[in-house]
C-alpha cells in the first residue's frame, strides 16, 4: 500500500485544547496516508508494514499556517516601526508591486518556498499577491514540495498605490476567472482560494463578483478582519450598512456558512462579531507575533476557546517575522498572559497544550481531518530531535514543551504530508 | 602588542540611544584590548597592525546580559504556567536546591557555560545559588571561557525551602565571607557581587551584614526589584518602614549610590521608587520576555529612557527561556508595543536603534567603557554571517534590523572580548 508505514518513537498529539497525548516510545500506524492511530506495540494488523525507527526523537502532528503572506517573506524582520495601515502603504503594497514582474516572483518565492518545505509547517493557507502569473508561479512551486496548501490571488480594486491595484472590479473578477480556468486540474496540492485583501481594498462591486466566483466554483474563503482600531473605524465609514466588519463580509455571503472562511487576526472583534463568527463557523487565524508587531493588540484568546469558535494560529509573515510556528506558539501563550495581566483578569491565560492544539488540531480543521493522529486523520508528521536541548530528566511532556520554546527547523529530522515522506 | 589587530567588515554600534552609526566595508581598530574607532581606511598610525577580513559580515559590539541565573539554565522552557511567587516555590527552589551536590553543578554548570560562550553575549551580570562550592565552580568554568562576569553567590536566610534556605543572617554572611576568601585573586575575569535574591528572602539582620562586606571588599550589588504585584505587597508588609520596595534595599545601602547596583524588573516601580533608581544611579535590567512568560507585566520602557535611567536587558533565564539577547532585544521592542497599545498610549514603542543601545551600550556601561566601538572603549565585538537571510536590496542598517529579528548564535563566526578572541 502507497504511503503506508509505522513510526516509532516519543509521541505527542492533541486531541482537543485541553488534552495532550504523550506516548513514549510507541507506534503510530499511517496507511493509505491516513492515521490509524498509535500504539504501543505492533498491532497484528499491521505487521507486515514496514518500521521506521525515531526511538528517541519526538513524534507530533505537522503544523499549521492559518495566514502568511508569500511575497512578504521578503523583508521579514524589517519596518516593524509602523501600525497596519501606514505599514501596508510604506512597506507592503510598493514590495507586493514587484511581483508583477515573473522574474522578479520566481526568483523571489523560491526562498519563501525553500523555507516552508523545511520548516515544522504541513500545511498552510497563503496569500499570493493581485498577479495572476505570479500567483501561479508560487502555486507551481508549492505543489512540488509535497506540502498543502490553500493560495489566494489577492484581489484589490480600491485603496492601493498606483502600482498594486486592479483597475476595477470587472478587471480583478476577470483576472480571477482567469486565474482560476489556468489553474483547473492542475494541482493535487495546491488548492485556489478567494482572496479579498480586506474590506478597504474591495469595492462592493468587487465583493459582489467574488461572491458568485466563489460559488460557481465552489471555494473557500480567505480575508483579514478587525486587525487595528484604524482599520475597523475605516471600514464602519466604507460600508455603513454593514452592522460590523465581519458583516461586510457577510453581506456578501463571503463569510462562513456555505462558504468555508478563515479570517486573520480578530483583535477588536465585539460581542456581536464574535457571534457572528461562531454562528456561522468562520475560522480565526490567531497571529500573536503580526498583532505584537505592528502594536495592533492582543486578540482575547481564551474567550474564543472558550466559546468553541474555530481556530488556529497564523505565522502572518511579515507582520510576523518567521515562518517558526513553534514561535507563533510562544507568542500566543506569551501575548495571552499579558493581556491577563493587563487588559483583563477573567480571561486566563492559554498554556503549553493550547497552544500545540491550535497549531495542529485547530487549524487542521480548515483542511478536513487533518492535526492529530487520531485514528481517521490525515497523516502529517514531524520527527524532532531535541538532543540539543534535552536532558534526562525531562517527561515527554516536558520535553514537548521544551521543544515549543526552543526548536526551529534545525531539530526536523523527518517531515510525512498525508502520508508522503517530504524528508 | 597583545590584543592589537584591525577588522574589516560592515560595521554597526551604538553612540546613543538614538544614534545607530553603521559604516559599510570600514575598519574597526582594537589597540590592547580598546577600541580606537572606525575607519574608511586603515590609518596610518594603525598600518602595522594585522587586518582580519570579515569583508561582508557584520561586525558589532558584544552583548551584555545583565541578569541571568544559571542554575535555571536547566529548566527554561519549563514550568512557565505560575506566578512568579509560585513558580520560584514549585520549579526554582527546589531545582536549585540540587546545586549543594558539587558533582550536580559541575555537570550542570557546563551546559550554561558553554552556551554563554557560544552566544553573542560578550557580558553577564549572573547569580549562581546559595552554596559556596557550586558558586566557584561556576566561576572556575567562567574564568575559562574569557567572557567577563559578576557573579553572586546568592544570599537567602528566610522564606525559602527547607533544602534551600541559609539557616540564619549570621551563617549567610560567613558563607558569603568565606566565598569571597576563597576567590580573592582567583580570576581576572570573574568578579564577585554582592546577591541578596530579593527582600522577602533576607532579613533585616542579614541585609546589614551582606552592606557591612560590601563595603569591605568594595563590591556592586545586584538583586531583584518590583518584578510581581505579590512581590510587591509582601516586600511592603516585610519591611513596613521601606517607603517602597527599593527603599527595602537603600535603607541597608545597598540601593546604588557608592554601591554599583543593578536591579532586575522593575516592572512595577512607582514615580517614587523610579527617583529613587535615578537619584542614586541604579541600573535597571529589563527582562520583558521573563516579565511576559510569568504574567508579570510589561515595564515602563519608553519613561525609563526618557528620564536618563541606567538600563540594559536581561534574559533572566529561566523565567527568560533562552540566552540569545537578539531574541530579547525583539521581546523588548514588542511588549513596548503592547504596553503602549493597552496601557498607556503616552508612552511610544522603542524602535530596534533602542534595543541595541540597551543590549550593547546601555548594560555595557555597568561594566565601564563596553557596549561601543567608541574611541576608548573595551573591544567586546561579535561578526555575525547574514548570508541565510540577507538579500540585494538590503541596506546595512536593515541587515542589522533583520539580524535582531532571525539571527542567533550560529550565525556568529566570531567574538571578542576585551580584545581577546574567543573564537
Amino acid at each position: 500500500m502507497k504511503n503506508s508505514f509505522i513510526i516509532k518513537g516519543d509521541i505527542c498529539y492533541s486531541e482537543g485544547p485541553n488534552h495532550l497525548v504523550t506516548h513514549t516510545d510507541g507506534y503510530v500506524v499511517c496507511v493509505d496516508g491516513i492515521s490509524k492511530g498509535i500504539y504501543t506495540d505492533v498491532p497484528h494488523a499491521y505487521q507486515d508494514l514496514e518500521v521506521m525507527d525515531c526511538t528517541g526523537q519526538v513524534i507530533m502532528p505537522g503544523l499549521v499556517d492559518l495566514h502568511v503572506h508569500a511575497p512578504q517573506y521578503h523583508f521579514r524582520g524589517l519596518g516593524m516601526d509602523l501600525e497596519l495601515l501606514d505599514w501596508l502603504n510604506t512597506y507592503t503594497f510598493p514590495h507586493e508591486a514587484r511581483y508583477s514582474d515573473e522574474a522578479y516572483a520566481r526568483a523571489d518565492y523560491t526562498h519563501f518556498v525553500e523555507e516552508l518545505a523545511k520548516s515544522a509547517t504541513t500545511r498552510a493557507v497563503i496569500f499570493a499577491t493581485l498577479h495572476v502569473p505570479g500567483t501561479i508561479i508560487l502555486m507551481d512551486y508549492l505543489e512540488q514540495t509535497g506540502l498543502i496548501t490553500y493560495v489566494g490571488k489577492v484581489n484589490m480594486d480600491r485603496n492601493g498605490i498606483p502600482e498594486l491595484e486592479e483597475q476595477d472590479a470587472e478587471t480583478s473578477a476577470k483576472a480571477t476567472v482567469d486565474w482560476l480556468e489556468a489553474i483547473a486540474g492542475k494541482y493535487e496540492n495546491t488548492l485556489p482560494i478567494i482572496t479579498p485583501r480586506f474590506i478597504p481594498s474591495c469595492t462592493d462591486e468587487l465583493m459582489d463578483k467574488l461572491s458568485k466566483i466563489r460559488r460557481d466554483y465552489d471555494l473557500p474563503v480567505q480575508s483579514h478582519l478587525s486587525e487595528n482600531p484604524s482599520e475597523v473605524a475605516w471600514v464602519k465609514d466604507l460600508v455603513p450598512s454593514s452592522r460590523c466588519y465581519g458583516d461586510a463580509y457577510a453581506m456578501f455571503d463571503l463569510f462562513g456558512n456555505d462558504a468555508k472562511t478563515v479570517m486573520a487576526h480578530c483583535v477588536w472583534s465585539d460581542a456581536e462579531e464574535q457571534a457572528l463568527i461562531k454562528d456561522r463557523g468562520v475560522f480565526i487565524a490567531h497571529c500573536p507575533d503580526s498583532n505584537t508587531n505592528l502594536a495592533s493588540g492582543i486578540a482575547p484568546l481564551r474567550q474564543f476557546l472558550s466559546d468553541g469558535q474555530k481556530i488556529g494560529l497564523g505565522s502572518d509573515v511579515a507582520g510576523g517575522s518567521c515562518l517558526n510556528m513553534f514561535q507563533h506558539m510562544v507568542e500566543a501563550i506569551q501575548s495571552s498572559k499579558l493581556r491577563w495581566r493587563l487588559v483583563d483578569d477573567t480571561l486566563s491565560p492559554i498554556g503549553v497544550e493550547e497552544a500545540i492544539y491550535l497549531a495542529t488540531l485547530g487549524g487542521g480543521e480548515f483542511f478536513g481531518q487533518v492535526g492529530s493522529f487520531k485514528d481517521g486523520y490525515e497523516f502529517d508528521a514531524i520527527v524532532i530531535d531535541d538532543e540539543e536541548f534535552r536532558t534526562d530528566d525531562l517527561s515527554l511532556h516536558q520535553r514537548v514543551e521544551r521543544i515549543v520554546y526552543c526548536a526551529d527547523a534545525s531539530h526536523l529530522t523527518h517531515k510525512f504530508v498525508k502520508g508522503k515522506q517530504l524528508f
